[in-house]
């Protein structure tokens, strides 16, 4: 599937329909078999390798995506390198759903992937430079994009191929997965403007990084064009901030009849201090997290959130990687949409 | 650190005290630096050799532990396959929290984690054959073990090392970081006996896996020695299913006093039930479980749950993983102690 034909009208890639699974399953040979076939690698006879290919043109695979991509792949393994709280990111699901996502795509088409999880940033940057020079991957997924990101400058040095899951797509070379803020915060504004909420707050994660300082800025601007007033307050992604905010939004002067909370641990601590305060959830604060999780599905009263489509956006990270890896001319990509999942915790605002 | 010298009485091995990292954070070098030095690799002058080693020796690192499994390996790299549905993985926080451990301690050797997760068993069977022909990994850490796991005879034959995540200690030349069931029981059920509870219920994980057929067993035993009754039940780990057969125990004849979940998706499930059928947690129904997770944590009531030390026991398998590589003969080592954390979901029995 080249960057054309596989558009949507609204910028999203649909996933193959035919993929290696399927012809392996049919054909009763292994994954590794198909791709070998397909690549034209060894390892598969010349007469399983014409089954392979015979099958491959009646049921409409299409050799001429990841197939040719993953052909040009010299490791077939791609790197991820996470410098976060490594606390932080056991207890939010949004990792763990990106690499089952990524994961699912690697063992369909038989590559790998090796991680590494550092505390502290700086040291990622030794990591990238050590397995880019060792050439043990063929690319990089690269998350939690900061200004002025030292990464993207290093990789195209050292001439490895990545792709950035991102808010923004400026013209710098490297791959873009790009989930617009603009997306969620219409779903979210809309869902509170149709309750009747004029006077909200988002409590965000850190303004170190870049998707964040685009979700308050597009807050801004999305709420004033549908007349409703947002306060903006930093957060850090973590509960006890979640918490310690929301009290201060509750207990002080005008509190916003609803709250938007930047991740799920921070909207579980929202609607617990609610709770706690006696304020009713949704009677007096809507309550709304930018990510959906099984935290805000399982609380209770449920959290409204967006599902972002974590474990698919992961699977299109990954097979742009290698496509850009490959020499694909078209480096960005949108995100898979994301939906609204109302639950109990948002109701019409209590006043108007 | 050798198998003998760094074993606690009751079995724990304790954590070292100078790491790397300290050596490169006192040097201000990078720790690959140190680890080179260390190792005798390549990479860094004699004279920086000597600083690290100098240093090494003033602190007290000890260069017969983990240092000299890893001069012995040949990839620096341990490779894990996970065959499990990838919904369930991303939902429990049980494998995030594993591999965050095991990242840390390779993050601190330099080392690195080539990753698979397959969403079918048997297709693991593949990646272990393949990584371990192409000389990928050292070995590999294997969980979520079977009667007759395929996967043992399997690595044996190949002749690559692992170490498996277990319950028990067969004699199978595999390496094994075991944590027996009988601690958790010990802790769960002293628990529920001091709170007068004496007629309990368990909902189980699957029965396919070793592990919890060990658990009902020891349940079983020490409920017996205790003057307490257990009623069995076998659940899938997921929320339905938790939901279900806490529904069918709440409306049944003789409700439990106390349920015993065997992870927190069906705890957290169990929970949500008895509140919607109107019985008090936990003046009608005590609800604890097995392992403890931010969903424990935060429920509402919080679930009393094991903390069973989940990243700890992932650094442990990696180190113990690169010991055994090296040729250490003591291949089974105890997992870091679990410690319950009482919340509001336990209380006294109401009958008794």
């Amino acid at each position: 599937m080249t960057a054309s034909d596989g558009d949507e009208p609204n910028g999203l890639r649909r996933t193959h329909r035919v993929t290696i699974s399927d012809l392996a399953r049919r054909l009763q040979i292994s994954k590794a078999s198909v791709s070998y076939a397909l690549n034209g690698r060894a390892g598969v006879s010349d007469e399983t390798r014409q089954r392979v290919l015979d099958l491959a043109e009646e049921l409409g695979f299409h050799p001429n995506s990841a197939a040719v991509a993953l052909s040009a792949s010299r490791t077939r393994t791609i790197g991820i390198v996470i410098a976060r709280d490594p606390a932080l990111i056991s207890t939010e699901a949004f990792y763990m759903r990106t690499l089952v996502g990524i994961e699912q795509y690697l063992n369909e088409v038989d590559a790998s992937l090796l991680l590494r999880l550092t505390g502290e940033q700086g040291e990622d940057l030794d990591v990238l430079r050590r397995w880019s020079r060792q050439g043990r991957v063929d690319g990089f997924i690269l998350f939690d994009e900061h200004d002025n990101d030292p990464r993207i400058p290093l990789l195209k040095e050292l001439g490895i191929p990545c792709v950035v899951v991102s808010s923004n797509a400026p013209d710098d070379q490297a791959g873009r997965l790009i989930s617009s803020p603009t997306e969620t915060v219409t779903l979210l504004l809309d869902h509170l403007a149709a309750l009747g909420h004029r006077d909200i707050a988002h409590i965000s994660g850190p303004f170190m990084f870049v998707h964040e300082r685009l979700r308050v800025q597009t807050l801004r601007e999305l709420a004033a064009d549908r007349g409703m007033t947002v306060r903006q307050l930093e957060g850090s992604y973590r509960y006890d901030d979640g918490a310690a905010l929301t009290r201060q939004l509750l207990t002080g002067p005008n509190p916003p009849t609803a709250i938007v909370l930047g991740n799920d641990l921070m909207a579980v601590a929202a609607l617990r201090v609610a709770i706690d305060l006696g304020t009713p959830v949704p009677g007096q604060v809507s309550i709304v997290a930018w990510d959906d999780s099984p935290l805000c599905e399982l609380a209770h009263p449920g959290i409204t959130a967006v599902d972002q489509k974590t474990m698919e956006r992961g699977r299109a990270a990954a097979d742009l990687l290698f496509r850009v890896a490959a020499g694909q001319d078209d480096i960005h990509e949108q995100a898979p949409a994301g939906e609204l999942r109302a639950r109990a915790s948002s109701g019409p605002a209590a006043h108007r």
